[in-house]
């Protein structure tokens, strides 16, 4: 049970917060001037705490211990959404810095090797879990070469202006690692709901989306009397809200479904819609709810073409993220730690967000801890997490870290 | 009964037809070139015909008779939609000019009164009912100058380029005036589903439209449970889905409603949307229906307001255009010459579109005979009437205006 310092902990927390700092966010967006100064920094504290630490090639910070025996990786990304808040990916980085000095301070853990880790462009800024998949080697050349930032800005051309070119990016060396650890604020509102300490993650939900259209006949919106009219947007509309009722009525606990994006074309107000299309997107931790859900939009879009008055297609329009499970084993260290400092006030919980665990799970054992989110407000400058939950969450993630490499 | 002659009519109906002909249709949009040519041999036609003809100021093409007592203006607008049909607008322009002829050439009528009209950009390429508007002297000087057409092209600049600088306007001179007669195609299904020849119009449709705007709380679409959310998309697909309910118990056999247009903000795929916005249009012959359909709309936004999750405003999004009467007297006698020629085939309705005689009927007595429409079509290259339909509808309205000018 190595202590943390929390004076410490909320001290460099406080440090990476002046990276971009904005009113109450941070403005850090991966690769950005502000972002490769705080991975100077970062490198610097990392140094300071006895690792090996560098910038890889794509701009992670990496620390590696100088230890014997199997390691664990801690760590989570330091970059952030364009008005971001000042917890989201942080916390995660500095824990793990903590961890490896908590665990360097206490005689009983001072050999133990954990490396310390901030990823870059978790956010996709340019490209989704950009240092994760990196690290992993799952990056390819294409994808890589494609990216831009919304204003069209190339990764390839940030990436030089980071002065990253001829860098190496850091390779995963699987032997190496016991697993992989990462914090994070639950951006959600179910901890402090149930005024829960802890969440210990069991899965990633799994994310699918579709592009559902509907064709119908545009025409005059004076002289097309209601009985004969193949109006595109009401056929939406009714969709929309047909398929609520189905999906409410397959739902688990944790499903949730969006509309985020809806138009009708032509778009005028005199012009009955010809055409009508929405985005439609779902998340949930069972890939066998996922697999309903998509049954039920396929019978309804089935229901509505057998009346034969618009048609309608529906057809994914993102690549299926499936549900990531987080590793038992792992999950155990933590739910252990997690009852030690706060007996009945954790809970195992599927995190409704994703996180660079959805790539790297594939190639070592991966654990998530959560902490409350005041509000459930994140990805705003308001996010925020009350200062004792924050020094708990850390303690319960460096038990779990001893524990996993043996100490207990 | 002066006796019209279908072959002219139809002559002179194909050869209007061929400036701006493309495959079916025609493409004569106002001010342009060829819609300026064929204004040139209108105008050469009105003469030919015995008209004082010519082009005024804002390029309507108008011929006044050389007969003493009271006159009947007869026409219709000779513009088109972008992708217009051959008959819109230049059926009742062709008709206009037959009259004139058939009753120079029935001694019993030959003295009569009758002026032919082609006004200009009745389909709003610049500014709707451009000519009509010029005609009446309702056209502000203010919005004469801010009209473009869609690319952004000024009607100034367009009235330059059709050489109509310095030209005068012709002004209405009310006391010259029995009234006005105006034909046109039906532009929807009425007429040939109940297999009826002639239509007269009772009146045009009133139109009224709102604009409806949805504020909720834009959020994250994965880690915002769906009992915590406030998605404005999903209270717009409500509010769509109950207001038709609420629109079918209120409407009357001629009332017509769309949405035409809907948005979701920030409107991306994992974002819930935090505003969304929709525009309605309803139309009817009668004010008190559509102050009913006002009413739903704002009894439903005050029961959503009233639920407190989303904050609901509706709001006027065009000035409304109110329900244009037919003159009664004016009606009677195309009801006549209707039951004269196709006895039992006619029938009394109301306009689901709009014409020029929602500006002329302020200013002098207004009636508008319809024809059938093939399939209901209109505003397309498809657009047609079979050739007797265009044939007994002339001579319905050469009959009428011959009564109307006092000879029957």
């Amino acid at each position: 049970m190595p202590p943390i310092n929390p004076t410490r902990l909320m001290a460099e927390l406080h440090h990476l917060r002046t990276f971009g700092t904005v009113g109450t966010g941070v403005v850090r967006p991966s690769l950005s001037p502000v972002d490769m100064a705080s991975r100077g920094w970062l490198r610097e504290r990392m140094s300071a705490a006895g690792l090996d630490a560098r910038i890889d090639g794509v701009g992670n910070v990496i620390g590696r211990s100088r230890h014997r025996g199997k390691a664990l990786l801690v760590g989570s990304h330091s970059d952030t959404q364009p008005r971001g808040g000042w917890l989201d990916g942080a916390l995660g980085v500095i824990y793990g810095l903590e961890i490896v000095r908590a665990l360097a301070d206490d005689p009983a853990t001072r050999d133990l090797a954990v490396d310390a880790v901030a990823w870059i462009d978790e956010e996709a800024t340019y490209l989704g879990c950009l240092g994760s998949r990196s690290f992993c080697g799952v990056l390819t050349q294409e994808a890589f070469e494609a990216a831009t930032n919304a204003e069209g800005y190339r990764l390839t051309e940030a990436m030089t202006a980071a002065a990253l070119d001829g860098v190496a990016p850091a390779p995963l060396e699987p032997e190496r690692y016991r697993g992989y650890l990462e914090a994070h604020i639950e951006q959600g509102p179910y901890l402090e709901a149930a005024d829960n300490k802890i969440g210990v993650v069991t899965s990633i939900v799994g994310i699918r989306g579709c592009k559902i259209h509907f064709r119908g006949q545009q025409n005059h919106a004076g002289t097309t009397p209601m009985p004969n009219r193949k109006d595109a947007g009401v056929a939406l509309i009714d969709f929309a809200y047909t398929l609520r009722q189905a999906f409410q009525a397959i739902a688990g606990p944790q499903t949730v479904w969006t509309i985020g994006r809806v138009s009708f074309s032509p778009g005028t107000p005199s012009i009955i819609p010809g055409e009508a299309e929405m985005i439609l997107q779902y998340r949930d931790p069972h890939a066998a709810l996922l697999d309903r859900l998509d049954e039920a939009v396929n019978a309804l879009a089935a229901t509505v073409n057998g009346e034969g008055v618009v048609e309608v297609t529906a057809t994914p329009n993102r690549i299926p993220i499936q549900p990531t499970i987080m590793d038992a084993g792992l999950q155990q260290h933590v739910a252990a730690a997690a009852e030690r400092h706060a007996p009945g006030a954790w809970v195992h919980m599927p995190s409704a967000a994703g996180h660079d665990p959805m790539v790297l799970s594939a190639h070592l054992p991966c654990a998530m801890l959560f902490v409350p989110s005041i509000g459930g407000i994140s990805h705003d400058f308001a996010e925020d997490t009350d200062e004792a939950d924050i020094i708990l969450g850390c303690q319960v993630l460096a038990d779990a870290a001893a524990s996993i490499l043996g100490r207990s």
